[in-house]
């Protein structure tokens, strides 16, 4: 297990099985996972989080292998009630998962900080690393469509990714501020090692990105920055990033993923199956490392995060 | 099945097992169960209707008759996660209980009465009844105690009924308004029986009464309006009724009930058991109508609720 002291920025799903890699590869105690916030939203009345959740979950044991999302051993009988009763029923939660929107809206409300209510549940589900939102003030990611804007959560799981992108909004970033774990991680020697995790560029990534001072923590740190690539073959491992990004005029390739995070990175980290394009995107600036990316088992993701790890040490000495 | 037109008030569990058995003896098209909401509580940002649940659940044959509250088929997924996060877990919420409350407040917070949400749940649980809150206007029972005054789920829940009591506040019950449901069942012609259920006359009837006009409607409407007694033998068949009035220094008899609807009541339903009580009853004003209260069975609710009909019919003729 290193030592180093990690930050690494995610967004859920995928982002969260780097997380674990890292959690199971560097010092816990050293390590601070910054999720991304911007598709939070309130629903039935309840604030839910699914980035800052998924990782929860992930780093806690109890994410649900089968759904892709949620909790393990989950049950459904407050989700079968609600349709019953005509309630809105597109947004799936499970009766275990509910607790946790429930007792965060409550804490919210009675004044505590999204920071305070995240880690403090972190620690209740044993986690020993720190989860920590991008900040604590609502930002919320909005679709722009051929159709007008959409809310990130109506984009995303009400239609199933399949309105056109044509841009984002970042409502409230402006006003937002780095959560304080995300200030502190960058205070006094700082990390050792920056890592954006194999999420979303655009809505995962590019959130955390929008607030203020973020990018400037990161340039200013001088730990090496390394992005991983969610872009495998020309294939996003999961969700809409290659779809967005044909959308968008780019090129759904890694290399396009390494130019959006262009001035920001000092390492990429390459999918094999994308090994040719490594020369290319080294002459853009970035080094590159050229591993598996696709983790599919618990030893895909240490790995992973190990090799991220060698791979930092090199840029440093070079 | 009698076409009576009929109004009940009541409060949780006695007074519901009295309200199927009228729904099964009367027309229920012509059938309005108004319930208590003082002892209605905001908890975990939730808004939960105690007594407008349990009739509900009654009803539409929902009630869990085990527990004696909530849901059948209930499972406990949610208040067990919520007890590993740390939150308050002394008033238990089934998962299935939990989408009511879940619904009900988003509603309410969009805007729409109680009475609206009451009336729209009841209907999609295929009650044909109609069942009505007291009031929309928020009124929260207080108990008194030596120690101060003592929210009503605080003294009835958490704290089992255990402290002295030695008055009872409505608050908020001077601004309220009997709900609509409560005054159009008064005008016109009016309703043919009003009953009062073997509910807690303090806690559950009295808030009821507190809601300006209400009282003023049962006097002036004409029908024979009917009390069964919560006390038999000395003994509350559920719940502190007893306690209650023997630390409010009041004799712990059907006859102290009686005593407590003066002025209010033409007709008194007395247990079996307490039938040497029915001439002093009747010395002090309201007619009695001696019968078997305790309700065991369905067929005990049944047939106590159809001798309330035959009763109100002999006070019509008297």
């Amino acid at each position: 297990m290193s030592g180093i002291r990690c930050v690494a920025l995610s967004g859920g799903v995928g982002g969260a099985k780097l997380a674990l890699g890292l959690y199971k590869a560097v010092d816990p105690s050293e390590l601070l996972i910054v999720a991304n916030t911007g598709d939070d939203f309130e629903h039935l009345g309840l604030r839910i989080c699914p980035d800052i959740d998924t990782v929860t979950y992930t780093l806690g044991d109890l994410a649900n292998q089968e759904l892709g999302w949620g909790r393990r051993d989950e049950s459904w009988a407050f989700m079968d009630t609600l349709g019953t009763l005509g309630g809105e029923t597109w947004f799936n939660l499970g009766d275990r998962d509910l607790a946790l929107h429930v007792e965060r809206t409550r804490r919210l409300q009675a004044g505590e900080t999204l920071s305070a209510v995240t880690a403090d549940i972190a620690q209740r589900f044993g986690i020993a690393a720190a989860i920590a939102p991008m900040a604590d003030r609502d930002v919320r990611t909005i679709v722009e469509t051929p159709d007008g804007p959409l809310a990130f959560q109506h984009y995303f799981v009400r239609d199933r990714c399949e309105p056109t992108v044509t841009g984002f909004r970042f409502d409230g970033a402006i006003d937002a501020r780095p959560s304080a774990a995300l200030e502190a991680a960058f205070a006094g020697n700082g990390p050792e090692l920056v890592v954006i995790c194999p999420s979303n560029p655009f809505i995962s990534i590019d959130p955390i990105l929008a607030v203020p001072g973020v990018r400037a923590l990161l340039e200013a740190c001088g730990a090496p920055v390394i992005a991983v690539s969610p872009i495998v073959g020309g294939q996003a491992i999961k969700g809409p990033t290659a779809k967005m990004m044909g959308e968008l005029g780019m090129d759904a390739t890694a290399q396009g993923v390494a130019r959006h995070y262009a001035g920001l990175i000092d390492g990429f980290v390459l999918d094999t199956v994308d090994a040719a394009a490594a020369d290319a995107i080294m002459a853009d600036g970035p080094d590159v490392h050229v591993t598996n990316t696709v983790m599919k088992s618990l030893d895909d993701r240490v790995s992973l995060a190990r090799g991220i790890v060698t791979f930092s040490e090199q840029l440093k000495q070079s």
